[in-house]
């Protein structure tokens, strides 16, 4: 009996994880009937991990939501989970959910009055609850304010030149004179920070967050130099208030600086991925068997930087276990690269087709492709060719 | 070490079979460097079968060319093929070659102008060489004479009322009024016509030569019924000539009713990818080889009805050996069909895709696709990944 691992990301825009291995399952069986199927759907810290994770850790997790500030002040019903390990409980917060570039009303406010003050405010509240462990996935937010939200809602004072607190966006922070940290939250420093994210940009310059990520934001093109220049002097007054000296380290321009304020308040960098593959057990499920599949929307270099599919195949080379690609689409350009980690590349088309037509169509075509890939996997072992309708 | 049998048909309008083998074999030895290739390029009678033909039986075959009547009545140089198969030479005739619906300059006549004599020109000149075995392939031909340009050429007259001879083409055969076959080549009667063709169509009717390719060929929505009619009066006063019944015979439609005069005289029809394989050698080549694959520019239910590809996936059956399909295009529709018959069906797109890119960048393509299912079945056999640059 064949043991088969599923193992893929959400499709961004059309699929989520386990849709996507309720389709992959459905084309296997009809070559493999007989296949023990272990349905492990990924995340990599992004859209779609809060799900994955509640999904893989079943009872011992818990869907909850609060209401908190969104990114243009008004609230927001924010989804979060907690998860009982034994360890004490661990948050798992999208930043996404509070703060998501895809919420059309915050997207509304002008980038120079958007916070990630909910995001701090949310983190309050769990540390109320007894909350200490965090993992804190960054994709997706609509911000460019250097989590200065998130700082003040913990409660680090940013000033103006006569000592007035000033709202934690990026509008007010062109007259920042000052940053207190003396009533920074305490308990934060009991805390363990794990930040998700594959975003390696620094907080400022050409490769900073407001120069690469500003513009889909909404940052004007004539704006981006003059708000670089204020997260910059923002940035110089808050690690030296926090003593911490941050913001060129990689990621610190994740989520429009949020990555920055985590790491001054402690926090680590970690594999989205990588973390998601330790919460949903999948070295057990791919400890003793014999081929697994993973898959995202769209692959190319970047997926060989630490995505979902290469931690998959990672962790599966290390067990010895084959592992296909099936993806939305496979850049071209990438293939002779992704083929060094993959056993076979294939993307979703049938033929000449629309990025439409194969969102539309997702769910079909994955199930035909992995139909078709697990009858080429099964021809090679010798097992003979089966049909189920 | 694999043995590997490639035996894809043409992609009609892109890449000829023998490039679809190089691209294949480029792709698979990324995979498995130490596979034996063992190429054979398909044809099922029409447009390359010629071509594939001579490149199998290699120094037994010789590539020939003569000048024979087009489509309009003007000379084309006409390509064709001779066998020395031990038992006396075999001609293999491609109806395209002398009249195609290519010929841009024939297709400049009216479709009631154009004739088949060329194809009796072509034959009777064999006959004079001593060939007595003719293989004809009848795919992409321009014409709608009934075949009557053939049976003329080989001295069949077509008498009108007053006993005058008529010229073979449809705008005089509106005027036929006897047909005389006393003075046909009796060296017709000592050989044997092997007709390759993946049409069934009869001669007349609404599933008739004129109502289904007329308007292909150039036939006005106004002028099928008539000329469906003066092809039936034809039909009748042949088969009365010649003493054969076969006009509502299959495939008495196919090129423009060249089906029903090969028929009329003693030819039979023949599976074209059959002839090929048998030719080409491909039951040696699959007898101890552990996959095959084939292929086409695109694959539909029409697939199953006899294509290269499926004759191929019929031959490799009867040996165990299974095979996979790499076409440019999988008709969604008919791959549940198609997926009983193959160890796995596979498009090339990389992702969405317009027709035109994947026949600009077919050979790229299909060697991607091929090292991506190798690299499957490898890992179904439990092969090492190799990385091959």
């Amino acid at each position: 009996m064949l043991r088969i691992v599923l193992a893929p990301d959400s499709f961004k825009g059309s699929l989520g994880a386990p849709s996507v291995c309720v389709a992959l399952a459905r084309g296997i069986v009809r070559a493999l009937p007989d296949a023990q199927i272990r349905a492990r759907p990924m995340a990599d810290g992004g859209e779609g991990t809060l799900d994955t994770v509640l999904a893989a850790v079943g009872a011992a997790g818990k869907r909850l939501a609060r209401d908190v500030a969104g990114a243009d002040g008004a609230p927001v019903r924010a989804a979060y989970g907690v998860i009982d390990s034994g360890e004490g409980p661990t948050a798992v917060i999208e930043v996404a959910q509070v703060v998501g570039i895809t919420d059309a009303r915050a997207m509304s406010a002008p980038v120079a009055d958007r916070s990630t003050r909910g995001v701090g405010e949310l983190v309050v509240a769990l540390l109320d609850a007894g909350v200490r462990r965090f993992m804190i996935g960054l994709g997706g937010s609509s911000t460019n304010d250097g989590g200065s939200g998130l700082l003040a809602a913990l409660g680090v004072a940013l000033l103006d030149a006569s000592g007035r607190e000033l709202p934690a966006m990026p509008r007010a922070l062109a007259r920042l004179a000052r940053v207190d940290a003396a009533r920074l939250d305490p308990r934060i420093a009991q805390s363990e920070l794990r930040i998700m994210s594959d975003v390696d940009n620094p907080l400022t310059g050409a490769l900073g967050a407001t120069a690469v990520f500003g513009p889909q934001k909404g940052v004007a093109p004539g704006d981006v130099d003059a708000l670089d220049a204020t997260l910059g002097r923002y940035a110089a007054l808050a690690e030296r208030a926090l003593g911490r000296d941050v913001a060129r380290h990689p990621g610190a321009g994740a989520a429009g600086g949020l990555g920055f304020a985590l790491q001054l308040l402690g926090g680590k960098f970690a594999s989205g991925a990588e973390v998601v593959a330790g919460l949903i057990g999948l070295d057990a499920a791919l400890a003793d068997a014999d081929w697994a599949i993973t898959g995202e929307g769209r692959s190319d270099r970047q997926t060989l930087l630490a995505k979902a599919p290469f931690v998959v195949a990672r962790h599966a080379a290390a067990h010895g276990i084959p592992v296909t690609l099936i993806s939305g689409a496979v850049d071209a350009a990438a293939l002779a690269d992704l083929a060094a980690h993959f056993a076979g590349c294939f993307a979703l088309p049938n033929g000449p087709a629309t990025l439409a037509d194969c969102i539309r169509d997702a769910a079909f075509l994955l199930e035909a492709r992995a139909e078709q890939a697990a009858r080429v996997f099964a021809a090679g072992r010798g097992l003979p060719h089966r049909t189920v309708k």
